[in-house]
């Protein structure tokens, strides 16, 4: 597991192979099973695989002067999260302790999608930068709901790098701060 | 990968035996190196292994008129999830995109350790209900800091159950919302 964790990166470049249906079956499988508060799922999944709608969500995606996620038009899947009304129990909790909860339960879907693209050979990335608007237009997404996050998804054609994160004495402690 | 995926569940029933320390390290080192918005790593994680400070962080997690978080005394380490600053270009695309990036990036770190621990054969359950305060105190978390949720880590004891979650067509759908 920690293998596949180091394995995975943000990939940014993918090769015109399609993914096949199988393995996206299993990658939306293992975002619909995640855990979440109060088991509350709050979230849909729309998965884009029509070309024409993937290059509307490249465009709604593309931030030319900030040089980035110029790539999305070459993912050959997208999977957009919406995020949905948690259950009561969730809101009702979100309230009490000032937590959304369902932001963590969204974070949590989507690693263990990537994840399980990165099980299958599947690169991935996961876009935050977007214009929302234009992709609840494009997709018929209620103005109502969030847009938290997207996940282009393809073969990966990049380079593999190193991963470079704080190092430990900085993130971790042991029973105290 | 999904295999891990369907067998990992939140374990409410732990034995006594000491989850080995480098199964505990390899559980952290899964959350360090996950991946996060303009890779901020906006965390800090405080790994409780203190038998008296994982009973303080019980009585803070406990909500016996709720009848919730009773096991987590139970619990071999409990890993506390601290939310740091995150870097300057994960915070002002927030503000821009009005998103608060560190909470998917927080969900994303604990699905990690949770599915390294999974993968370890240890049993774990995201906390998210707790006296955050209290948290604080017990282990010198500065008050500036939000404390979003903790994970329970040990031998499970407790039976396999199946997974309940909304159906495929409700979660999922493909080019359209």
């Amino acid at each position: 597991m920690l293998g596949l964790i180091l394995r995975r990166q943000s990939e940014r470049k993918y090769s015109n192979k399609p993914v096949e249906p199988d393995r996206l079956e299993r990658i939306i499988e293992a975002g619909r099973m995640a855990p979440s508060a109060c088991n509350a799922q709050p979230w849909k999944f729309v998965v884009a695989t029509d070309a024409e709608v993937i290059a509307g969500l490249a465009k709604a995606a593309s931030a030319k002067l900030l040089g980035m996620n110029g790539f999305v038009g070459q993912a050959n899947v997208i999977v957009v999260i919406v995020r949905e009304k948690p259950n009561i129990t969730s809101r009702v909790g979100g309230v009490v302790k000032s937590k959304d909860y369902s932001s963590f339960d969204v974070g949590i879907a989507v690693n263990s999608m990537i994840l399980q693209a990165a099980a299958e050979g599947i690169g991935s990335c996961i876009i935050g930068w977007f214009d929302e608007k234009e992709v609840k237009r494009i997709l018929g997404i209620p103005s109502s709901r969030r847009v938290d996050l997207m996940i282009t998804l393809g073969y990966p054609e990049g380079e593999r790098r190193n991963k470079k994160r704080k190092p430990g004495d900085v993130t971790v402690s042991y029973n105290r701060y």
